[in-house]
């Protein structure tokens, strides 16, 4: 049987991880983190496909194609998350199980990041630790298709 | 004497139509839906040109064309209804009859989806006819145009 | 088989039409106005009962017949629109299938005229096309039935 | 002695009762519920005239009756409950003491159901208990006469 | 020459004057007061019509007649003018010079009464006077049909 | 066959009942209220058991106890209608007829208290009528019972 | 007997009348609506004693003096109407009956000058009627001292 | 080497585990639960202290123990989540590092359950995942330590 | 003729003084502040009894006790200030007078702490300066009780 | 070495004092006000110079006096406390202990009051005490300074 | 012909620049400041008249002077562009190109410093470059006037 | 040494210029205000480099090139001013001075162009002089990278 796997997408501004803010995002790279996903994936027995984009509209046709080719989607939609009801609508499009995650615990910042549009169309959201929350994102995902 | 022609825009997540939530948008797919607008469009005499994006700005740059090209814009915005500024601006730059339709009665939905950027640009709206809609859009634009 | 027939109603100040507003309304009287509805009815193969009151109550107990003995109700409810909690209960009392309508685009004037009470218990709303939205909303009424 | 008397008002489409919405109303009549609260006065010793209308104006009368005819009221005023101002006015120039009821519990509903323009200017407030509640309200009024 | 003529409408309840919370209206009848208007008519060479409807929609077409039949309104349309944008709407319609009044100062009463939807389509509005604003109104009526 | 039982339950500050506020609570003490609600219990061939506390959580732990060892539950949650989502979420997790009492009017006094947690997890809501609320909402969740 | 005597304050920027935004204001300078004031005072059996400032804290002390040496008050507060809570103390503070008025209707224009602070401590209100809208102001004061 | 202890607390009605709304909540109960902490701290080489209460002053007192008693908080407050400042301010004072968990995916339910006085002073928030989230919980604060 | 005596409570988390968060509360503990209360309360000829809980319900209850037992109370009821209207209700059912204290200022902080359940049921509200703010409660009570 | 001073000011209609609204301000003069201060200052080994002006302007200029030529502000800044950014900026230019006062409970009184633009910039606030609280606003001054 | 002036205008407490806040405002004083802009308008060809009050009401007169003295006007009105109406209609009466400016980004101040009641009256507004924002603002202010 | 050199960005609809709606715009082409920041720009001794998207994840990507290519950005992000916070979090993960110009005072528009998500993350913010706005930019920049 064929390894699952999951989409692992990035949105706005992330690839410049490493470079951007580190008080807030860390010194790692994109490339890092994209690493430690593919690694997270295959400690669980599955692989990851790891993208990140500056366009929504590159982000909602990269979901939908989750809806046949991924069984899973770990998304930090940057930006995105507090303004795109394209992404929801993408997601919900999708039918693939999705969780949210962010790097920074978005409640302790600027008011606007405190809602996203996106976690009522997920199946749960994880912040505020830095790269390891797409980790346990990807595990979520894992035992939630074991059962 | 030429023709009239309408450019007709769909917007993100439409190009899923007939895949995502059946119970909402129906099972006519998106190929579908451009026969009907072609099919609608000859009945009153003039042509459809029919597009789908998910890139906002990328459908800005369409309704630029509108300016000089079209005779009338059918655009269901999808989510950019809701959160595009830059789409209001781009129907007001225009300066074409824009006609705003939706295949659901947005107000039975999420209250986010109840604010349109378009409407007090657009000559007026028509929502909770699915396909139809578009026919009603097409053929309001074809009498307009003989007023 | 007899024909189907549509309860066309028309709600506060619309007597005043073609009098009041000009620029807003235009000129055409009421009585002009329930001519094309009953054209319209009869293009598409029904007839139309056209009634226009200032009362809120008569509004309401007309919308209570149609239950009975209208297949299908087109509204401009005027003012009550925007505020007629009774108004939404009368069309959700009366379990047809029922077309919200406006001369104007009611998204283009004051704030409290974007609000509505009756779209989310209607069918689907079209605004802006003058008299011309009455014959979309009899057309969309007959295709519905045919389906 | 004369028997003491309540006025039992029903507003804009309780004359649709057991046909509207029987999930939210019920499938008892106007009728029968005429009925319920006939019997009820008359087990407390008083005597009901239960009256109905769609009208706010007509309402506001009735009110008013009560000033000088009857020594209480009990108010469903339906959806007039969130939106007259007028029927507020009318039950504070009543002086009578006035007990306000609803078939369904309204704070499960819509959030424009949540506010009563009447609870203020009312002795009371039953809700949630069908027919039951007016039963209550009769009960209560009665007791309150003979305290 | 023929007298010019104001209409002087009250509202809901307006007929419980005298009656009704002294504290607020004072013991003046409906009938007192529209005396009071027939002389400070008469005192400026106008004739007064008052009349009174608890019904929205009689209100509606009464000032509708005003289109043709008088060259002045003075209205205190009770707790209408916190709710019925049909009013309003009437109003415009009825394209002759309007005088909102009210006897009490509605700013020093519960916040629903600060807003009228009436004031930005009437010519001024006059407020705290008791049945001396309605001679007020009157007089400013004749004075602007001087200018 | 058993009596039938139901827990009454009141909430801070009700300990000192005829103490606190005469003009808002009236005389009675709490005492005398246990005896109106077992008296009233009784009338319906139920039996009451009456507990007040101050504490929230403790409140919550009777609540709990109801889903196995009463048929219904009164409760006049106090200060804690208006700021408990915990007690909310006891009455969801009870599973028993619940309903909400108040002895005076909330919706006459401070805006804080017109909103409950409560009402829309309770089968409905009584209000204004003092002690003898609690006898009313005995008799409905009797009568419920019945049905 | 002395005659009575009237205080008519004109806030800020009201210097420049005639001069300022004619197609709000008119054509008639301070000068003509002091002259004006005087002559309805005189009409009247009063005196007027108007006066004008840009400072807030000067209006106040001027308002102070009314305690003790004036009958009454008319007051245009111009910008301060809206912002001014110290106006309002201060005429809470004179304890003389005083009235409000605005040249143009203050409901026509932007929504922050649709608040007033000073109403609620007003007699009463005039707006819209220009500056007939002072006389109309000092013979509701004088009237209010007749009875 | 002492193992390190993590405090998992759970707060109002999570004792109801299990019997309590299975759809939102599932059918483990909190023994169960209790489990399933323990075990996922002993894989990370830590121990589990796991309490549940009703009370919020309990909750107060037990966090305020894990300033000098344990490593970390893995905290659901449940209700109190959503209106306990008294919690938030308790975290702050014990200088621990804390994760929130929630069983299910508040943002998904009533809007007063999206806000959550406890994540600006958490280290980051798990929601969605049932049981599982209190083990990804513990192992990020295990990870956290090692870090 | 006995000593009156003074009941200062302190809310939740106070018992964490000294410890939590040093920058806004400063170094001194709970046994230090309520040393320094018996002594301000001797200064002034008055006892104090000072006494701390996490418990909304026990602070309720003491605040009761008030009532017969004390002359006045002084309270800083910390996170329950923001969030409990049951402390409001017992500070006004137990008719002593009330001081409200805090150790810093609230307006300086998180907007929720801007606004207090319980200042407008105190005589008056003293903020910012640390456990002096009590001392100058108490003597600002003892002053009350000397007039 | 010198006395320390403080700086006492009152703003707009505190002139008025023992005129105003006794009820709510008292029958003290403003000089017996000043005086009060002014012994204070001198218990507190300190001297008072008490000033008061309706201007803004005013106060603002000498708060900046104060920077200079004053250890201390003690302000009841009367309405402007609500109004004005002007103070607030003044304060913070200053860099002068200042401590906020209020004669009455300004929780207690109209919502507009609620807000104050000075607290957040103030080192402490004090309200509900009337003259008393200018005098606990002194010794809290001298105390500041003694530390 | 004569040159163009420019009427420079400081409002409240920018007297105190280089003493107050200097991380905020810098440590220019504003001789320093009328200097620059003295320079300025000279390389303009124009001059400039520089003036600073701290009163609302002076800075309305000074206002009103450029109507016939001043051929344009720069404007920092420091904390009245939040909270004054008069300063508003005052750029308004004045009828003069008017430029507002800010030394700091007002934007990444607190939330009430976002607004500005004179913009939507100045040409243009300029922000966050300092005391070169004034350069600047006499730049556009001679180059409109050369168009 | 090298020229520094400026990003110049203009967003959405901006390529419309000339053409779009001249009453806000004017009738320069986009190519002619390229012209003028090139000249301006040399002017200042820098270079100019022009970009204009509709695509909002293209000009995330140009801002992010300034973070090493150039030594400023002057931006006028069009409709993307009001909703893209990823525009907002790229201006600060480029770590380059931004300065954000408007063509029109979008404080005369319509009130969603009132707020900017880029404003806080800018140095400063010129609106409200047309093409004029781009050289006191660039000038603004020049001069901060002089100082």
């Amino acid at each position: 049987m064929a390894r699952k796997s999951v989409l692992v997408l990035n949105g706005p501004n992330l690839n410049m991880l490493g470079l951007r803010q580190p008080e807030i995002y860390g010194t790692m790279s994109l490339k890092d983190l994209d690493q430690i996903c593919v690694d997270a994936a295959k400690d669980a027995g599955w692989t990851a496909d790891c993208r990140q984009s500056n366009m929504e509209g590159e982000l909602v046709g990269w979901i939908h194609e989750a809806r046949t080719d991924f069984d899973g989607i770990v998304i930090n939609a940057g930006a995105y998350t507090h303004t795109s009801v394209a992404l929801r609508d993408a997601i919900s499009a999708a039918e693939t199980p999705t969780i949210e995650v962010h790097l920074s615990n978005i409640h302790k910042r600027e008011s606007f990041r405190h809602h996203s549009y996106l976690t009522p169309v997920a199946v749960g959201m994880i912040c505020g630790f830095g790269a390891h929350g797409y980790v346990l994102g990807i595990q979520a995902l894992a035992r939630m298709a074991d059962e």
